[in-house]
């Protein structure tokens, strides 16, 4: 990739971010010693997309414990799980984010005997693990969701799930960057999806670094331009997958996933195994962060909306499995009905 | 309502626009004396909806004629038939505005024989005789609209089909104005509608003005708040009606007809009867604008979008009348098959 979502910078163990709520007018890198810096960053979206929050938080740790002058591992403990804690706060849909900050806690516990500096070590290089895993994942996902995709398709993509959503080469995106390798003649439509405009920021600005064909439309067009036959298949990413195969992601998805039903059209996701949340038996226990106002009616810089309206801004939705034809992970692909699939998936 | 969209001024004989680009930061009226001041507010959108482009149109003509020294009246007549050319090619779907201008430049011929000065004044009279029927048929919209809608329901509606739409009190919003005046208790949802946000910047603000309970949703938010049991019906305005009850509506009207059908929600198109065009057997046939780029990318004076990135900007599309559950004009309600309700709607 022609940029970096996320870098570990070991000289001065500091952590360096894309802020993506510059993009596309600003290509500004910005970069962290205090884990709260990094806190913001993932509460004002300048680090967003499932897994790079998961890889982010994961930083966070690090961060957050790295100067710690604790005496015992009680007390390191205890500003372990302060860190944690913050971190966990930022954001509720994700899975990703939990996982690597459990991750991130039980590493640091089982090598507790070894004290405290030589757990500054390990979580440090369980961030990075996390990292490396993070780009093989999307690596793999992209090979398993090429084989979907034919040449001469066009594919429909909503937000961002693209390597600024990830450590990688992204989720949903790294399908189109794999069949663009091999040699597939593939077109993008980007939905901008409002109210933050991931699709209009961020897809598209590295679709057009990467040299894919793409077409930016306003989310309101999706329906017509599957009317129009332009549109082969829908590809987006998931912030959290029930066991059952319902998939929370970013608000609009459900919306392009009946629209595409009417269309005969397929919609694959394209995810790691860690937003798979086999805890969850249904979309219905997911939790939806609603999102303040102000993404709706200021948005882009100026108001757009008169005062003394109401505004619901939900950030996420949850598509039923039923509308999802495949759900690719970077350990394989699994088909409908989900609880089966995605179990055979998650235990293999 | 608290607001002109549309006022003739005999006494300067000018013509005053509320400049609805400017809406809702700034409330700022513009009045012209040139036609081709008119051309532009058309263009530009400072004036927008159906039914406001024609009386709009209309006193385009009396503007663009007025002064007129032509010493015959086939000098009149080329001169009369160039502002109606200039005004015509101003926006191509909306069919009230052809209506409006075949309307003045009839009542012109007819009265050829008066002389120019009869002609000039009779030519002001039929654009008042416009506006006068504009403002009647909204009223009469609201009363047969109002039947479908009971007391405590949530309307979901998209674009502005407001009073900001027509020289009177709206279609769409003419419904749920003649509703609440009933002592209804209504809600209505705004789909904010990109990329010019009519929505938000129009019907959210008329609604508000109008102390009406209104919520401001992004157009991909509509699919979710239908899952979640908030929409009773959706009720639209339209472009144009072809014969069997397709209709061309502000892109995303589509989608949002196709969604409500996966949600079980009736959706209610309101517009006035000279909508409806006869001549044109299905929405095939209805020449659906495609507007700049810009638009979408620059929306809202701010660059959203990366260069390099291609961009596709329908202003309509077309619901196949099938999707539609009744059609509400000034002289009744059609149902399904439409072919025949409205055309015994349009020779009653």
């Amino acid at each position: 990739m022609k940029f970096t979502t996320i870098r570990w910078n070991e000289a001065d163990r500091t952590c360096t971010l894309l802020d993506q709520t510059r993009l596309p007018g600003e290509v500004v890198y910005e970069t962290y010693r205090d884990y709260r810096e990094m806190e913001t960053a993932i509460k004002t979206l300048k680090v967003r997309g499932a897994p790079a929050i998961g890889v982010a938080a994961a930083f966070g740790v690090v961060l957050g414990v790295q100067d710690s002058r604790a005496g015992s591992y009680a007390a390191f403990k205890e500003e372990l799980n302060t860190v944690v804690a913050v971190l966990a706060a930022t954001r509720p849909t994700a899975v990703n984010l939990f996982w690597a900050l459990e991750r991130m806690r039980r590493v640091a516990d089982e090598n507790a005997a070894n004290g405290i500096e030589a757990v500054k070590t390990v979580l440090t290089r369980e961030a990075l693990a996390i990292r490396a895993e993070d780009e093989a994942m999307c690596r793999h996902i992209g090979i398993h969701g090429a084989v979907l995709i034919e040449t001469g398709q066009t594919v429909l993509t909503h937000c961002n799930a693209g390597a600024l959503a990830t450590a990688g080469t992204g989720t949903a995106l790294s399908v189109i960057y794999q069949a663009h390798r091999e040699g597939k003649n593939i077109r993008v439509f980007a939905d901008e999806t409002r109210p933050v405009l991931q699709g209009a920021r961020l897809t598209a600005w590295e679709l057009v670094q990467e040299g894919i064909d793409v077409t930016l439309i306003c989310d309101n067009m999706a329906a017509q331009v599957m009317k129009e036959g332009k549109i082969d298949c829908v590809v987006v990413g998931a912030d959290r997958i029930a066991a059952n195969g319902d998939v929370a992601n970013k608000i609009g998805t459900y919306g392009v996933a009946v629209l595409a039903r009417a269309h005969d059209i397929p919609v694959y996701v394209a995810a790691p195994s860690t937003t798979i949340d086999m805890t969850i038996r249904t979309g219905v226990s997911i939790p939806i962060e609603e999102r303040h106002a102000s993404e709706v009616t200021e948005g882009l810089g100026r108001r757009t909306a008169p005062d003394g309206v109401r505004v619901y801004n939900p950030a996420f939705d949850v598509t039923p499995a039923a509308y999802v034809s495949a759900i690719v992970t970077e350990r394989g692909v699994a088909r409908f009905p989900y609880d089966k699939s995605l179990a055979a998936l998650m235990s293999g």
